[in-house]
């Protein structure tokens, strides 16, 4: 079999860490298989690196960023080589420009856009364990630092036609909900794409979208185990085998959120479009809207946007206060989006349902909700955000 | 004019050190010309990544070590490049893949073996400032690591033609002697390459032997000059003016060396020649020989070699002690080397004599003389290696 292995930054943050998944990636070439290996920085070293940068210059162009921060990948395949030089095992590193893959970024649509596959096949002919650094050259500063080995992975997996790609982290797979803070939070086997999608975007944070993305466009089955323990993680896939029980498949929550909302717009036809019309311009998402009846023939417009996004939205809707003819602009960041994420639960009826009753049940208030094809959000006061999670995870699985 | 820059490891250790040198890039573009930068990793950096890589595997390859190391220039080459942006500069940098160059590491024959001026050319005509990482992938640890920017400036301004090659350090330029050690070194104005090169394998280790070689062989003017203090250096050339009453350029010591006495050596023909080919055999390299009558009809066969090859030297003799039968080896690694340079000195009469007559005076026994055209060594008790140097100094400075 070819397998494809990826190591996060906590993987390979010291030297003992470093031999430690030395010997999983030994123990998987003396089975007999083919493995390429992908790795993130170690430990903290892109955050350092960021540092260092930041004392030079505020505001770095995106390009030296990113030649500052392959640095960190570049360091840590040399010494997980050296690693598996030291057990005499036959390996080569290979970087972004040996390899010659990229990706493109385009969120919902990410693609292999170029492929060298000669490299890596000649290297593999030879029995040799390859260890590849970061591909995304033009990749911007956060997906490069944080996602970009994954996306890696997943490529290489794709175009080596691969039998397996394994992300292996610091949890030991994907969960119904965050298992450090959630009590009874249970393992699942496998996912969707779908549902992965849907619970990184909410903040779930175990593998970044555009990995799932473009395994979900090439068909790579992902499996996300650890590296701390020996045993089989959650497999991410088209069509999940769902244990009889679970309706829904995880419980998220996204403290990046803030609410804006509009007071006392006149109800005439075209107010709703102006308000979007200004956030777009000013290129910021909306994601849950709300429309109500305010006082005196006027209608509130509330929604959502990311958290660094609030003070900027309020800006652009002043610009407009008097083409639209508004009272005032609130914003509250003290608030959470709470998320329940279930391939076709929609065809399931009362799941919904079921999520507000526990929570009415917990006496928290639901200030906004929004559904779509596989999931639920509300908007909760940001105080009762780990509360409501609980609470919604033991009427679903306790 | 075309200018190309080279800054070490102290110059850019830390980011206030790295915007000072920035400011000697901008005032060198601001002045009109176009500017390439060479830039060594940041002051420990390449220390560092070596005990990373020890704590991980004491043998790594060094093609890994290689991957591992050139991540410090890279880091340099970025963090410059966003000081000039922060100060409104255009730059770009350049790692060696993308300028693919590269040059030979042959003793006394390095050659550049491949050039692609083609990107520094079209990044120069933009007229952007270009910062390079060093060039040589395939070169051993020590000199990728310690000398790899100075031959990637000297490379460059090679194939560019460049007007000017300035080696930005943290000496003013080349003295007569170690300017912290010997009361009354003066700095040069002008040195031959092959001066240079004498004080360099002496130990005076400020140029690497193989960047003075190529600037030598493709007729690269090089000046050395410091980046803490704005004056002129020292001009490395082909033909250099000397001030009127300086004989010789300078004075160097070397205690990189040991001495190996064979003793009791039957005075009977090849039996210089079987010593020697045993070195030859063991791959090392030996210096000064002395040749000796020892007692009822034998000789004594004495030489230097790099101290780290004493044990070895000693080994391989004992190897063949039978086949030549001399009667025992002593090694002695409590000597140094104290050589003066000087070119065409050999044609004035009187400057070895005057070396021995300071070292006389200075009451310092002399144990081996070697001469050559622009060089004459000797080997004396490493005890008063600093006091022999201050005494020669002074006969041909003072």
């Amino acid at each position: 079999m070819l397998i494809v292995q990826k190591f996060g930054g906590s993987s390979v943050a010291n030297a003992e860490r470093v031999r430690h998944v030395a010997g999983i990636i030994a123990d998987t070439y003396a089975e007999g298989h083919d493995v390429v290996v992908a790795l993130s920085a170690q430990g903290d070293t892109t955050d350092e690196l960021i540092e260092k940068a930041r004392e030079i210059n505020p505001r770095p162009s995106k390009r030296e960023m990113d030649v500052l921060l392959s640095t960190g990948e570049q360091q840590s395949v040399a010494l997980m080589s050296m690693a598996l030089e030291a057990i005499g095992l036959p390996v080569v590193s290979l970087t972004g420009w040996q390899i010659g893959m990229e990706t493109n970024a385009t969120y919902g649509a990410a693609r292999i856009i170029r492929v060298s596959t000669e490299r890596l096949r000649r290297e593999l002919d030879k029995r040799r364990i390859v260890i590849v650094a970061g591909i995304d050259r033009n990749e911007d500063i956060t997906t490069l630092g944080r996602g970009g080995s994954d996306t890696t992975a997943v490529a290489i997996a794709a175009v080596l036609h691969a039998d397996k790609c394994q992300i292996y982290t610091d949890v030991e797979g994907v969960y119904t909900a965050d298992p450090r803070k959630v009590q009874g939070a249970r393992k699942l086997n496998e996912i969707t794409y779908d549902e992965m999608l849907e619970l990184a975007s909410l903040g779930a944070q175990v593998l970044m979208n555009r990995s799932v993305e473009l395994a979900k466009r090439y068909g790579v089955v992902i499996e996300v185990l650890s590296s701390y323990v020996r045993k089989p993680g959650t497999k991410v896939k088209e069509v999940a085998k769902k244990m009889e029980e679970m309706k829904i498949s995880g419980i998220a929550k996204d403290n990046d959120v803030a609410r804006v909302a509009v007071v006392g717009v006149p109800d005439t036809p075209g107010m709703a479009f102006r308000v979007f019309n200004a956030m777009a311009r000013a290129k910021i998402n909306v994601d849950i809207i709300l429309q109500s009846y305010g006082k005196a023939g006027t209608n509130d417009i509330s929604f959502t946007v990311p958290i660094g996004d609030a003070e900027a939205a309020a800006a652009a809707l002043e610009d407009v206060q008097e083409a639209i003819g508004f009272d005032h602009i609130s914003v509250d960041t003290n608030v959470c989006k709470v998320s329940i994420v279930g391939a076709g639960m929609m065809s399931a009826s009362g799941i919904a349902a079921l999520m507000f009753e526990a929570l009415y049940d917990a006496k928290i208030n639901i200030q906004m909700i929004s559904t779509s094809e596989i999931k639920v959000s509300v908007l909760i006061d940001k105080a009762y955000a780990d509360q409501a999670v609980q609470a919604i995870h033991n009427r679903f699985f306790g």
